[in-house]
């Protein structure tokens, strides 16, 4: 391939370290499409003649049908997928298949093998976001009205619904999915006539191959268009994201399965038991799902690494790329499908989940509320006094609500009866009816919403 | 300011790793801003008199000054800077300043006040990029028909313009931008109100304080509001990026200002000597600039790590979230304008550039590109051709196009001596006129786009 | 201090962007100790007069005595701790300053001053770890026999004692300080003398340097002694090992200070409570344990990434390395701290950790024993003979020991009434006294022979 | 596997996210080598027959052959190696088969076969970097005279020899297999007989198995012996540090093989052409070296963002343990053998390099030393004097040594004509004898010490 000017052949150890045809294989079917759509732009610029951009074609169909039965053969001397298509096309149609290199170069064709690559896993992703979304509206319909502890730093905090618990990610996915959408447009130009680094003396067509392959248009630097793998960061990046968002939702899982928590009863079919303890039921999925967020963050991390300081144009290094965004996307893809398979399949225990509400003097806000409210006591002043009562009840063992009126009096005499109606973990959450909160209507409302946005209504 | 429940105060180590306000303190014009917002609200809204609505507001203004013109003070006793805010308005304006913290909670208040404060730095970031595209389009506006070696893997492949190298930058910097424009819309949703995760009872008025903040809305769900750090990840994935397209622009300064390339002649103003090597002019700013890489990247790692599995809603791991963030924009800010500053004042030594184009046998694809165009051989068999060629020529220790042309005739007698033409390093850039290509015609049309694009036309 | 080469100053973005003193100040006991020792040497070796040696000695002194009582200016323009010291002690002793600097370089000065600093971290990360190591053992021998659920994917697996699982930090802590040690001892050779990268040509002698400040030997290779920050990096990896495991310890916390755990109450001294919700009473000081392993990894993340691919010898990057050395050692002595007082100020609800044992099938995996043991069934056959038995008592909400042994019968004839002896907590975790096992003998032995290990006995 | 608690079996996903055997079949022999030692103890004292022991071991051996004829087969439904092989092994003996799980689980030979394979990667490494070192040692021996410019900053700083240089990462090896040895010493205790979590209640002799895995001892805590992935960590950490030590080396070649350095022609071995540039040869081995750097990186940071904040004990995130280290190791491993081989091979051209040093005014730190020898003078001011010499020259176009003395001594009239002899490239280096030094000399003693060091004298 490096024409008569090496004297010696590479080394054992060169083949190996050198070779991407492992892992760049996954590339077939975007450098078949790839190749295609040059060696069509080729012919119709008369750069090949129209017989042999045929033949290359037909000899490009063919190649794709045998890896499409028989998947891509590993041969390290063809060191990559590129090679490795371009020789057993000259196998099949001969010197032919030598035109079909005119006015590209493996730098420019890997940019956009690899793009188109990206461009599918983000579609893939946001198809997966999609339907989590949908899992989480679906179960937060369900339970709009079911009570369950909101916490903050793991204390009992204030009583939310479960519903609106649930909505609390449909957000963070409708963000990751504009991330990915974002990505998705800054990607789609086509590097393909940028060549080796400095753009190509025959008259190509890039417009032509940038729409055969559903690009919006050609890259505009032809050194940055071999250098460049922002594409590949950006989908990390948003990977990086979903996956944190996942881990938080699959930590929720972990402790809500636990013993003393209670609050959910896992799918069967997502969990496992365990060898040696046969009363276990393992929340797996939900720990890989927390586990794979780490590797996908490396991932990130790796190529971060990678591209700092590298000089223009294609730098060698930039092989190892793919391995990250290939990792990456297959852990996100798995993650995606095990946290829908979750939020679908889980058995809420709502009444456990009321029961922890009802504890935990989770309603003193309510009670400080009330009285700013009922009192015009300013807040911080209202918030000392509730801690005394919240002490008190504790003191004896007992439920802020269950505190005699005359002990509360006791504690400030603006206290009065009516105090008991704003404590009990209903009446706190229908009251927390400002846009956005956690009252039942608006869960509703949001739930409604997001439906509509989904396709659903 | 927890009331009387805890019978012992905190231990100094807590006070310690507990204090937030010797960094915090950094968000006081936007705690300001927005406690006015949520007073003028309050007021609004009949939730507060209007007298207090106006005293609070007078009190935060003077409060404002006394941090303008003395700092903000760092009493760990106080822990952030919204109870310092708060217990200094308390000093100024008595029990009234209690009645500020109605209807919010510091969970949406921290979270409001660092959306604003992480908004202004993509702002800061998007001028100090737009500033070097200006730089960068100036001196390739200079430089469009300069030649240099284009390099891959820092072998000399091709000639290039130093005009279209430099402008593979300006293609990186409109990424960026494109990527803050995204952070920064996705950013500008407002979560006061969200109070401490459940939103409250009073009757707020959410659009207000959104607008008056000039965000595009509030959050729509509580929960997420106070325990989502997206807009900090959104920032610091866009800065790594920019600081990768930095360490690479920094890289290349520091090589080709090394003695053996001698390509560039750094700004005085930007290096610096040696205190035992008089000779020594050393590129350490740009150096700084590729250090200055890993951190960011690390503050971005560090942001991801912490938010990784953290249960909702809010969790005091978040308050790690600031020190990364503001130290990546610190340095971010410096490395654009030390960049700039490079971009600016380097003095580009165009003789050597263009030297070092002539050695190095760049032009051997144009010799192939010619067999395939002249004489319609497969491009694989004239890069055999050119590979035997660039052989002979190296044994010899002589330019490609000082081979006799009987020599190239003994290769392959398809040659003939209009080769010659195409071996010179200006006829080979000049026909890489492709879009996008680093001919001289095709660069001063990108140049002229970009002035527009950046309102220099 | 560049000499006269430079025809034009640095520019203010040059100042700010290159200025190490608002940070290297840190290391100025360390930048005096070093100097102190060189001028001696040189004295000893006749290569400045021993007047002159004098003279600087005394002069050091006076600028060391001047930073204690007053701290270090910081002037940009002397750029970083060497040149600041060296400045002010050519005010105080005028011109004989100026050979202090003779056979060295500020490379090997750096070098030798951040190591120094790095070997005092190390010091006071030990003390730390061995601190935390004499809580965990106090409060394990004061639980030996105090029964807890033992977890595994957070889900009840088998009962465990409490002193057992609090020594399994100490085991982690033990792994640690021995990382300590490898590190100090690895970093203990000293580079003074190395000059700017090649050595020098004055009779200097390294050995005295060395051990005057406690360094082993001479580092040998300068090329190497200026380009290394291997020491850095090794500090920065034991810290991130150790704030692994205090994050873990944390978690453990945080999750046995919810309600629905109930495990322990934690020490007010390290909680806090909240500005909106007068109840509360959070975990801050674990949550911010958990949340600075994410900025101690950060930073070391950040430096492997400086580190890459630098050239040798010297480079400006190499500056970036003292910030994420700060960074971590100060959080990490916070953490430790904290921790400290956590394991000692805790209270453990034992009673709530026994009833969580005693609920779960913990002793599930003691049937299944019991059958091999007995009667000698394979494992596999017996663990799924427990399994059915699980499944029944599951089914009426019931404890496995309350199972009627005929219904244990029918699952499996070859129970009998031994059985119910084998499946109380107490008997199961008494029965697990293999070697490092969970029983209370062999907790008893560990935490004696840590006591003596620590010096406690 | 589970018994017959589960309703329900795995779906898709789960089957698909929870199966490591694609990866961990990589620890066939640990896993064999782990079960033949359990069951040989088990035996001897008495828990198996010893008829049950011997077929159970014989049919291991069968077990073992099958994999290294056929390799491992990848059944999702077996999930792991562990139950891969035992389920072999049960259609091989029949029941007895069951007996081999007796007093283990899979969470203490997971930990124990995986302590295993990272010893054996520890080995393996190790070898490596000693091949390297024997490399850099012999082309250091041949090179103790070659003269080239030492660079700080890329800039040429003083002239030092090939050898030094070369011997600058012999020390940095020296330190790498410190650390391996290290992490193998703290890794060197076996987990087996932790069981789940708690130990066992059979009377299982731990010590023996220890022995029979070539362990030093047992560990000593249940709970940490399988929550434990310490020796992970160590073991990345150490690659993380080879890689990026390596990472350094592959920047020098690639900068040194570039054609303005010309200091190097890397072996064709370890070289690769351009599908379009013929007459290019590109450093694609040291730039995959430099590139792998990031994914080891990625690696460590993969790992210890998994490990961060788990409860005790096992969780199964602690799966993505392994594919990080495996991944890690095999590149590594690569990395290490591409060095050896590109510094065994590459022609160094030291003349280039000679040439290189003569210039830019390299022995200016020598005139400064001679003014502070010869003349007294401080250092500081022989620095100033020094500059406007080289200033001088530099606007003359002219080396140091080409000076007139007279403009020397315009510039300072205490020179005189000896300094002549201390301006040449020989004479710097010569005079550079420190302990550590670039002088030929003391570059000679450490080549010998180092070959003492590797047995190779």
């Amino acid at each position: 391939m490096w024409g008569g000017r090496f004297a010696e052949g590479p080394s054992a150890i060169m083949r190996e370290i050198n070779a991407s045809i492992p892992f760049d294989k996954a590339l077939w079917r975007q450098d078949v499409a790839a190749s295609k759509a040059h060696v069509a732009m080729l012919g119709a610029q008369g750069i090949v003649s129209a017989e042999d951009a045929a033949t290359i074609a037909a000899g490009l169909d063919q190649v794709a049908a045998e890896y499409e039965a028989n998947g891509v053969p590993e041969n390290w001397d063809l060191e990559d997928i590129h090679m490795t298509t371009e020789s057993r096309l000259a196998e099949l149609i001969g010197p032919a298949a030598g035109r079909l290199h005119t006015a590209r170069s493996r730098n420019d064709q890997v940019a956009t093998d690899f793009r188109l690559w990206v461009r599918d896993a983000i579609d893939q992703a946001d198809a997966g976001l999609k339907a989590l979304q949908a899992a989480l509206v679906t179960r937060a319909g369900e339970h709009t009205d079911s009570i369950m502890p909101g916490f903050t730093h793991l204390q009992t905090a204030q009583p939310v619904t479960l519903g609106h618990h649930l909505m609390a990610y449909y957000e963070m996915a409708a963000r990751d999915r504009s991330r990915l959408a974002d990505a998705r447009a800054r990607l789609n130009q086509c590097p393909l006539g940028a060549a080796a680094l400095a753009g190509t003396g025959f008259p190509i067509d890039r417009q032509a191959t940038a729409q055969a392959l559903g690009f919006a248009e050609p890259t505009r630097n032809s050194l940055d268009s071999v250098s460049d793998r922002d594409f590949a960061l950006d989908y990390l990046m948003a990977a990086a994201q979903i996956a944190l968002h996942l881990s938080r939702l699959a930590e929720e899982f972990i402790i809500w399965a636990s013993q003393p928590f209670g609050f959910a009863a896992l799918p069967d079919a997502l969990s496992t038991g365990s060898s040696i303890m046969p009363q276990k039921k393992n929340p797996d999925a939900a720990e890989l799902v927390r586990g794979h967020a780490g590797r996908i963050i490396g991932s990130l991390t790796s190529l971060m690494i990678t591209m700092k300081g590298l000089p223009l144009a294609y730098s060698k290094d930039m092989q190892d790329d793919k391995p990250p965004v290939f990792e990456a996307a297959s852990l996100l893809t798995l993650c995606l499908a095990a946290m829908e398979g979750m939020v679908t399949g889980t058995t809420f225990r709502t009444e456990r989940m009321r029961a922890a509400a009802e504890l935990g003097y989770a309603t003193a806000t309510d009670l400080a509320d009330w009285l700013v409210r009922q009192e015009n006591i300013p807040f911080r002043e209202a918030h000392h006094i509730t801690g005394a009562a919240v002490k008190l009840a504790e003191s004896r063992g007992i439920a802020l609500d269950a505190l005699p009126l005359a002990d509360l009096q006791a504690i400030d005499p603006r206290v009065d009866e009516r105090v008991f109606a704003a404590l009990s973990v209903d009446a706190s959450v229908a009251s927390r009816a400002s846009y956005g909160g956690t009252a039942p209507e608006q869960v509703r409302q949001r739930v409604a919403e997001a439906r509509v946005a989904l396709g659903l209504e």
